[in-house]
């Protein structure tokens, strides 16, 4: 009955090599409040992971996996700063190795994979990739995420496609026009064109239109702001997409002829639109969606409104997104049109497929 | 962002070679209420095709697969007489030409397949397979849908079974006595021979049932004739197959002793089972039932009480088919016996295979 | 239209050969309540059966595949002591050759499958392997399903796993103070050694725990049988395994100091948990578990309040069972340890295992 000792860098994987994401990168894996004093199992990037907090408060995130008989971690509880095992009792320690087992010697014990992990801008990040490649400086800063001129609110949606359908979607906004009708969408988007660029590790296509009505989820930020919401606005979109998987949009409108984007902050209310994707599988993810604003920061019921009111609308584009993978997955040989509007998804998987190719050559060298 | 020009004719099908069904043929594809305002999206023969109404209130059917990101179509909505896509507004013509799109120049987008319709006889008919062999003289004439001497009530339903599975089921019924003993059926019916012959294009089976007491069905056909209903009849079943997947049922009963099937109208009622079995999937299948009768044509309310009683009686057959459809993928190798009262279910899978085969010489040719 | 004849011992057999149990064997196929009246489809050991009454009261098991056109016979019903197809009325007797259809010679049809049956301790229990080898001595004793002295209440499970993860689970009852922490569990067990050996034809786990506040469920049986329920007890789980797939465990409690597992009848209260499982495919098995006791067996409410209980006890390890067989499933190469605990688990592994090879062999020869 002795148990064989293995070395943690020749564990198997279950996740096959060549997968649609880099996996080198930080992906957001979940919010502090899904850990709150009880474990979490979640898939991300094709790895099962179980997140919890252990005793020095710190967050670890481990394979989902039991080294005794193989039951999910995640089903069990946190005591003593250890995650015990719901099944046995088995204790496992944030390092992988097991601190102990009732009535067991548990030392030549096999340890089990863990997860590099950062608690930061009020999510917690994950590195599905090479732990030894794992570097916090990596972590894009988020300046929304820690400055008081910021209030943010998000949600969480499970979805099932490819993550990069979910970009494709983000970078391009023309469809809210037509998923998005009665909330954010209006005409004059698609009747405008669209520039994208690469800015450094950014693709960004940007919109501009000048001299409409807002729609109303515009007027009642206008009104949150005390700023009149009957009149002409010019409005902006200014996606930025960053790897592994994050589209930022920079949204707002101000009052018309005052500057646009660049006007005071006394004509114009803006913010920033947050979606992070994470991958589960290839043809689901984990979509973390939000909104940062620059005004009316201290009005928490305006937050739950917004939230809200975002809540509809990305349940809008869940549907058609389902749909289309279901799609795409029945005409599988089916060239899809690139046209001026696809350009920010095609530059953005372009960044992608680069960070994936680059470390299957690193890997290989 | 170019995008390739594809020629129509070489577009790839979704669908594999070796299906089992005739490809060139006018299948029922709708109702005309299916598509009354909206576009419809269904699978038929492998096809995931969308059916709507343009402009010139014509029925289309295409590819249900946006060009621009493979969305569905099925979920846009008509506009000024397009099909337009509900996730970034390109507009398809019902030619499978892109007829705009915000902000675009659309010439040089690909077609995509259209298929050839019918709307003919209260039914929207597709042809699935080489549009240039499209012909409708090749769609059978239905005297019974024309003329104001008949009445038709019908439904459509959704089989997990191979469409050959309900031919079967249709071209014997004697499993009546077993699967609908309480409405249909009777044990006369599986007492008595039939006669399973070959008419022209047609497989015929027939059972003649001479000094029976009327099922409860016919009792009240021949009450809502204003014939008597407590004594004996001759009862006739005439089970009519034709390619691709039709089964027309001339069903009846007449006072004993006059005539039978040959009786006057004056002491029989009579009518036909309408089943038309659109493939799917080789597992499923879409069944449009109905009847047509030749009594009590004015009484609406009959109409609709026969339309549930049917729906009641297809959903016992529903129930069975699918249970047998599951049995025979466990027992894939098993040979099923074939007696004589599946004679008409034999010779009915022989004509199809006759005309798939045709088919397969005809494209090798 | 004929039938070509078959030989009953060369049918195709719907299973493949490397399975994970012994073929030839006797497995709890039901209990006579669920053939009551009707016929039952069950699927044994990857056999599609079908269970029934015949007219000479025995019980017969079929293959659930009806001759004709392949639908499930335990659609069916019973009719002059043979099995009637739903379908179209194929009589079947219970030796597997067709008694009747209406308006057919059936001579020629080819015989279905039988398997061997015997009913006896109130379960149906079947041999899926080879019939020449089937016998009856090898149906293991069970005295308690037999005698007055003791009472017997169960159940049963659809589960979905692997039945050698139940045995495994039944096999260490460690799990007990993480799975059911609230009934029967209790620290003092997972701190208490276990000890295995095999003893004859079984493996036996043993763990004897002297000086300890019986568990609530223990406390209640100390009160039904008369005995004080506050004071120390010494407790015994005694588990045995044998094969095909039983697990029987000797469990009870006796006032502290009174000689334990040993001590006279008036000091004690203890029963027998009784657990066969019996495979349906790889991964899901049928569990039929229940009690038998010693102790007010007059008292049927009881059994009844005992059964409710084991029922949500048992639903708890269904929960971990599905997770556990779910996350080996996606860890396919990993390997799980064996510690002392387990012991019972991997002896029990064993002699199945060895009774597989014996079975090829036989095969082979």
């Amino acid at each position: 009955m002795a148990s064989k000792r293995f070395d943690q860098d020749t564990l198997p994987s279950a996740v096959q090599a060549s997968q649609p994401w880099p996996r080198d990168a930080w992906y957001v894996a979940c919010t502090p409040d899904e850990i709150d004093g009880k474990p979490l199992g979640r898939q991300i990037c094709g790895e099962r992971m179980v997140f919890f907090r252990a005793g020095n408060g710190m967050v670890s995130a481990l394979e989902d996996f039991c080294p005794h008989r193989g039951a999910p971690l995640s089903l069990g509880f946190i005591e003593n700063g250890s995650l015990v095992c719901g099944y046995h009792g088995l204790a496992m320690g944030c390092d992988g190795r097991t601190t102990g087992m009732p009535n067991q010697r548990v030392k030549g014990f096999p340890p089990i994979r863990t997860f590099p992990v950062i608690e930061r801008y009020g999510f917690i990040w994950v590195w599905p990739g090479n732990a030894e490649h794992a570097d916090a400086a990596k972590l894009r800063h988020l300046e929304w995420a820690e400055s008081d001129a910021w209030a943010y609110g998000g949600g969480l949606y499970h979805v099932n496609c490819d993550y990069r359908l979910m970009i494709d979607n983000l970078m391009d906004l023309t469809h809210e026009t037509y998923v998005h009708g009665s909330s954010i969408g209006q005409k004059e988007i698609d009747e405008t064109p669209v520039k994208t660029r690469v800015e450094g590790d950014e693709v960004v296509t940007s919109r501009y239109i000048d001299g409409i009505t807002a729609p109303p989820f515009w007027q009642m930020a206008l009104r949150g702001a005390g700023l009149p919401d009957t009149g002409t606005v010019d409005r902006w979109q200014i996606c930025r997409f960053s790897l592994p998987s994050s589209v930022l949009i920079e949204v707002g409108v101000a009052l018309e002829g005052k500057g646009g984007y660049d006007a005071e902050n006394t004509s114009k209310v803006y913010g920033m639109v947050v979606d992070f994707m994470t991958p589960e599988t290839e043809n689901s993810h984990w979509y973390f969606w939000g909104m940062a604003r620059r005004f009316a920061v201290q009005d928490t019921a305006l937050t739950e409104t917004i939230r809200d009111g975002q809540g509809k609308i990305f349940a809008e584009d869940m549907e058609i997104l389902h749909r289309q993978q279901d799609n795409l997955d029945r005409f599988p040989e089916r060239k899809l049109l690139l046209l001026n509007i696809d350009a920010g998804g095609v530059r953005s998987r372009m960044m992608i497929d680069k960070a994936i190719a680059a470390e299957a050559a690193n890997a290989g060298g």
